[in-house]
C-alpha cells in the first residue's frame, strides 16, 4: 500500500467548479484521459475533491464561510465558556505547548441573536436559499431547490456549526450521492498538533465525507480543536466521551449539568453534529438482559448502566428539549444513536433495537419543532435478508429523516475482515435509502486502526456507497464505471488506474508482474497474457470484421451456407436445423 | 498476512464424522472452546475440513472412492489415449525430469462399459444411493434422499470423475451450503511438482471447495496431471485453453477433432468438470458489437473470432451430442461457459447475455438427455439492482440447474479491490440461489494473485457464501455467528479467534495493539479501552442488576417514583408525561 494522496496520481489535476453569479467555488479533482486509439479525445473526468484546499496544520483552513455567515446577521460573539482545565482530561500533558504552537486565527464562538434560530432547517423551512444550499446544489449537480426543500422537509441534513466556518457544506440525505463516514480518534497521547491533522487529512484524502472524533484519552479539547481548525468536513462527536472523562470514567457519577456543559464547550468549537443516545430509556434495558452480546454501544451501555444505578429514566431524554435549544443556536445537528443496536446476528431487530427507534423517531419530531436538523443512527450486526427492514422502518417510523449506519455486518465469522462482511450490508441498507454510512476498518472488533487500516476503510465504503447509488439509479453515478471501462477496454492503462478509487494501489498491482514502461500501452496484461487476452480478441474482432452491420452480414452468409449444406442434406424447411432454432 | 493454515491453531483439531454401517469418513475440524465464565462448557464446534487428509505431493492422496466405483461394476480400464508430445506444449521444459518425481499410483484409465453411463445423475435417476451421495449427506447434514432427488432433478451436482478417486465427494446445489471455487494456474513455467500442488493446497487450506486450473502455458499436461493426483476437491478446467496451446496459440486453426481430443486427454486424467463454452452462437456476435468492453471471456472471444472467421455456427454447440456421450463414459460435468458475459455495468443484462442464456438453457436439457451432470455460469460485471434478475432468470430457463457465477462486481470502479466489488454482487446472487460462487481476488483486471490475493480472495468468498447461507436461512449456518459472538461477549479472545475464518490474522490483528498474553484474557480490547468496554459495562450490569426480572423490578421501581415525582407536581393522569409515552 502507498501513502500518497490520488491528488498526486500523474492524470490528477486541482480545480474548481464555479456559480460566479452567487460568488461559490466547489473544489474538484480533474482526472485527465488519453485519446482514444481511433483518435478521439475523451473528457477530463470531474469528481469532488474532499481534501479541500490543504492548510498549514497550526493555522487552519480559511474561513470559506465566514461571510455567508454574518450577512445572515443573526449571530453575535459572547464572551465564550472558556476552556476549562478538566476538559482535556486530568492528565492532559501537552495543553501549554499546544496552545504556543497554534498560529492561526482565535475566533469568539459565535451564537444565535436571542430568539433567533440560525439552522439550515431554518432557512430552508422560511423558503431562504443559503450559499451552503448552493454550494450543495453545485456539488451534487442538482437543482438548488432540491436541496432546500430536501432540508426543509427534514429529508437531508448540511451539518454546518456557525463556529466551524472552514467547513465545506455537503448534504445528507436519500436524494443525494450516500456518503462515506469515517472515525479518527483514540486513547494514547499524541505528539504534536501535525499528527493529529494528518489523520483527519489521511481520511478526507481517500473520500471521507464526514470525520467522527471519537477520541477518549488525554488533551480530548485541544485534539478536537485542531481537527475542526483544519478541517475541509463536517466534524462528528460523542460528548458522552469527553463527558466521562470529567467524571474519571465513572459513569455513575454522570450529570445533565457536566453533559451540557460539555455539549456548549463542543458547540462553541465548532463540532457540527454530535450523537446522542436520547432513546436509551430506563424500560428498554430489560430487554437487553437475554441478548448473545447484550450493549455494544458505548454511549449506550453507559446510559443504560447509569438509568439502573440511578432508577431514573436518561437525563438525556429528560432534557432533549433543552439540547434542541442548545443546538438551534449553534446549528448542530443531532445524529441520535442507537445504543441498543445489535451486536451479533442474534441480536438483530430485536424488540430492545425497534423499542429503541420508536423513541428516535419521536426525538426526530421533537429536534424538528425547534428547526434542528437530525439524522437517526443504524446497526450494526443483521443478516442480509433483514437489512431492508431496518431502513425501510426506519424511514417509515421517523419520517424520512436520513439513516446513518454502521455497516452493518452481515456475518460475525470473520474478524480481521470486517470491512467486507460490512460493506457487504452496507451496500444493501444505502440501496434501499440510507444517507450515509460510518465505515468499519479491518480491525473492527480487535484493535485500533493504524493508517493502512483508515485507507482501507474509506475506500471499501466509498466503493459500497458508490454501488448503492448505482443501484438506486443516482443521475450520472454510472458515469465513472462507463469511463474507466471504456479505458479498460481501449487499453488505456493510466486511464484506467487514474479512474480507479486508488490509481497507487491499481498501478502497482499491475506493475507487479509486468513492471516495465511499455506495458502501460500493452494491449494485454498479465493475467492472461497476449494470447489469451479476451479484449484484445474483441478488439480484433472489431478491426477484422468490422461494425455491427458487417457483423451481421458475415452471420447471414453462415447462415445461408449453413441452410444451403442442410437443404443438401435433404432438410426440410418445417423442422429447422436444431443448431439453428427459430426465435 | 500469516501463511499458516488455521488446521495449525492452537484450538483446531482433525477428526472425521463417520457413517460405520455403510463405511463413510468425512473429514472435519473440532474447534475447542474454553467454559463460559459461569462455568457453562462450550462444545467444540465442527466444521468441513475441506484439506482432505493431507498428501506427500510426489506421490498423491488415496484413492479414496476407488472401492466404490468399482464396486459398482460399470467401468473398465482401457488402453488410454497416451500423453502426446504436444500435450504440455511446443516448448515444456520438464516432461522427463518431471515424470521421474512421480511415486504415486499410475492407473490405467477408466470409462464406462460400452452402453453404460457412469454419472451420478444416471444413478439418482435410478433410484441408487451411492457412496459419495451419503458422504455429501453426512457432510452437509442432510438426509442423503435430499441429496439423490436434488441430483435426479439437475438442481444439484457431484463432480466426481471416475478417474479422480483422490475426491471427497461435495455438491453443488442451492439446497445445499453455497460454494466457493478459487482459480489457480499461471503461464510461467514453474519449478516443481511441489509447488504447483503447494497452490491447490493453499486455497483449499482456506476453504475453497473446487479448484479450476486455468493454467495456459507450458507444461500443462503435467502440472494439471499433479494437481488431480494431489487434490481432495473437484478439479475444472476450460480445455480450450490447452486446445489453443496445440494450435500455438492461432485460434483460426482450431477444430473440433483437436478440441474433443483434448477434452478425452483430460477425462482420462480426472477432470471434474469443464467449462465449454458452446452457447457463444455464430448469430450473438454481432449482439457485442456495440458493447462497451466486447466479450471479456477468454473462451467466448476464441470462439467468437472462430465463428466469424469461418463464417460457421461453433463446432462446440454443433457437437454437442458427442461431448454429451463423452462426459457420460467419466462422469465429467458441464459448466456451460457464459463467453458472453458483460464485462462492465454498461453491458450488464443486455440482449448478448440473454441470448447465450437461452442456448445454455437448450444445451442443459440435452446434457440431461445423457444423464450428464451440467451447471451453468454465470456473471460477471451486474449493478447490484440487476443481480436477482440474473439467477431468477437463469433458475427459470435452465430449470433449477446449478448457477456458477463469477462475482458479480457491482462497480468497476476499484480495481485493486474487486475481492469486494465482487462479494458484494456474490452474496446478493447467492442469496436467491446460485450454488457456486467462482472467487475473484484483488490482483482482478491488473495482475496475476500471489498467494496472498488468493488467500485473500478465498475468504472473501468464504465471507459471501456464508452470509448468503444465513440470509437464505440454511439450517444450522448461523451456528458459527453465535459461537463467535457468544465467545465475543464473554471475552474468550482464543475462542473468538479459533472461530474466525482467519484464526492468525485476528490473532495478530488484535496483538498489533495489545500483544501481552494477559491481554487474551481481558475483559476489553485496544478498541474502546477498559472504561468505554460497552460489552464490560455491559456484562457488569447483568453482574450488578441481575437477570432480565431483576432488571424489570428496578425499572418499575423507576417509573414508580417518576409517577410519584408527576402526581407531586400536580400532573393528571389523562396527559401523561411525554417522558413516558403511553405504548
Amino acid at each position: 500500500m502507498t501513502h500518497t494522496s490520488p491528488l498526486n496520481y500523474s492524470t490528477h489535476s486541482a480545480d474548481y467548479l464555479t456559480d460566479e453569479e452567487h460568488g461559490i467555488k466547489v473544489p474538484v479533482t480533474r482526472i485527465a484521459q488519453d485519446d482514444s486509439p481511433n483518435g478521439q479525445p475523451n473528457e477530463p473526468f470531474t469528481v469532488y475533491r474532499t481534501t479541500g484546499p490543504g492548510s498549514d496544520p497550526v493555522r487552519g483552513l480559511p474561513a470559506l464561510r465566514e461571510e455567508w455567515i454574518s450577512a445572515r446577521d443573526d449571530v453575535e460573539t459572547y464572551e465564550a465558556r472558556g476552556r476549562k482545565l478538566e476538559d482535556d482530561g486530568a492528565k492532559a500533558l501537552r495543553r501549554g505547548a499546544a496552545s504556543q504552537e497554534w498560529q492561526g486565527a482565535q475566533r469568539a464562538p459565535l451564537r444565535a441573536k436571542p430568539g433567533r434560530r440560525v439552522t439550515q432547517m431554518h432557512y430552508a423551512r422560511n423558503g431562504q436559499i443559503t450559499p451552503e444550499m448552493r454550494f450543495v446544489a453545485l456539488r451534487e449537480g442538482v437543482d438548488v431547490e432540491l436541496v432546500r426543500s430536501e432540508v426543509a422537509a427534514g429529508r437531508a441534513i448540511i451539518p454546518n456549526n456557525v463556529n466551524h466556518p472552514e467547513s465545506e457544506p455537503m448534504i445528507i440525505g436519500k436524494a443525494f450521492s450516500v456518503k462515506v463516514n469515517a472515525n479518527i480518534g483514540n486513547s494514547a497521547v499524541t505528539s504534536s498538533i501535525a499528527e493529529e491533522v494528518s489523520k483527519m487529512q489521511w481520511a478526507t484524502q481517500w473520500g471521507a465525507d464526514t470525520v467522527m472524533d471519537l477520541s477518549t484519552g488525554d488533551d480530548i479539547h485541544t485534539t478536537r480543536e485542531w481537527i475542526i481548525r483544519n478541517s475541509p468536513v463536517p466534524i462528528g462527536t460523542v460528548p458522552i466521551y469527553q463527558a466521562l472523562e470529567k467524571v474519571n470514567g465513572d459513569h455513575q457519577a454522570l450529570t445533565w449539568e457536566i453533559f451540557r456543559d460539555t455539549v456548549i464547550e463542543q458547540c462553541e468549537q465548532g463540532v457540527d453534529y454530535m450523537t446522542i443516545h436520547a432513546g436509551v430509556l430506563l424500560r428498554y434495558v430489560p430487554l437487553t438482559a437475554e441478548r448473545v452480546t447484550g450493549i455494544v454501544s458505548r454511549g449506550g451501555s453507559i446510559m443504560a448502566g447509569w438509568c439502573l444505578g440511578h432508577h431514573q429514566e436518561s437525563f438525556l431524554y429528560e432534557n432533549f428539549d433543552e439540547l434542541c435549544e442548545i443546538f438551534a443556536q449553534y446549528d448542530v445537528a443531532f445524529s441520535l444513536g442507537d445504543g441498543l443496536r445489535p451486536g451479533s446476528l442474534a441480536d438483530a431487530n430485536d424488540d430492545a433495537q425497534f423499542a429503541e427507534l420508536e423513541t428516535l423517531a419521536e426525538l426526530t419530531q421533537r429536534a424538528w419543532e425547534y428547526d434542528v436538523q437530525v439524522m437517526v443512527e443504524g446497526p450494526g450486526h443483521i443478516p442480509l435478508h433483514l437489512v431492508r427492514e431496518n431502513v425501510e422502518k426506519q424511514q417509515q417510523l421517523c419520517h424520512g429523516a436520513p439513516f446513518y449506519t454502521l455497516g452493518p455486518l452481515v456475518t460475525d465469522i470473520a474478524p480481521g475482515y470486517d470491512h467486507i462482511t460490512s460493506a457487504i450490508g452496507a451496500t444493501e441498507i444505502a440501496r434501499y435509502g440510507t444517507a450515509m454510512l460510518c465505515y468499519v476498518t479491518p480491525k473492527e472488533h480487535l484493535g485500533l486502526p493504524n493508517r493502512d487500516d483508515v485507507k482501507t476503510g474509506v475506500i471499501t465504503y466509498k466503493i459500497a456507497a458508490h454501488a448503492a447509488d448505482v443501484a438506486k439509479g443516482h443521475p450520472g453515478a454510472r458515469d465513472r464505471d462507463d469511463a474507466l471501462s471504456k479505458a479498460r477496454f481501449e487499453f488505456r492503462w493510466r486511464d484506467q488506474f487514474g479512474l480507479s478509487l486508488d490509481p497507487q494501489t491499481a498501478e502497482e498491482f499491475h506493475d507487479e508482474t509486468l513492471p516495465a514502461e511499455p506495458a502501460k500501452t500493452a494491449h494485454f496484461c498479465s493475467m492472461c497474457g497476449p494470447k489469451f487476452c479476451s479484449m484484445r480478441i474483441s478488439q480484433d474482432i472489431r478491426d477484422e470484421f468490422g461494425n455491427v452491420d458487417e457483423q451481421a452480414r458475415i452471420v447471414q452468409q453462415g447462415m445461408a451456407a449453413k441452410a444451403r449444406e442442410f437443404r443438401e442434406a435433404g432438410g426440410t424447411v418445417y423442422l429447422p436445423d436444431p443448431a439453428f432454432p427459430a426465435r
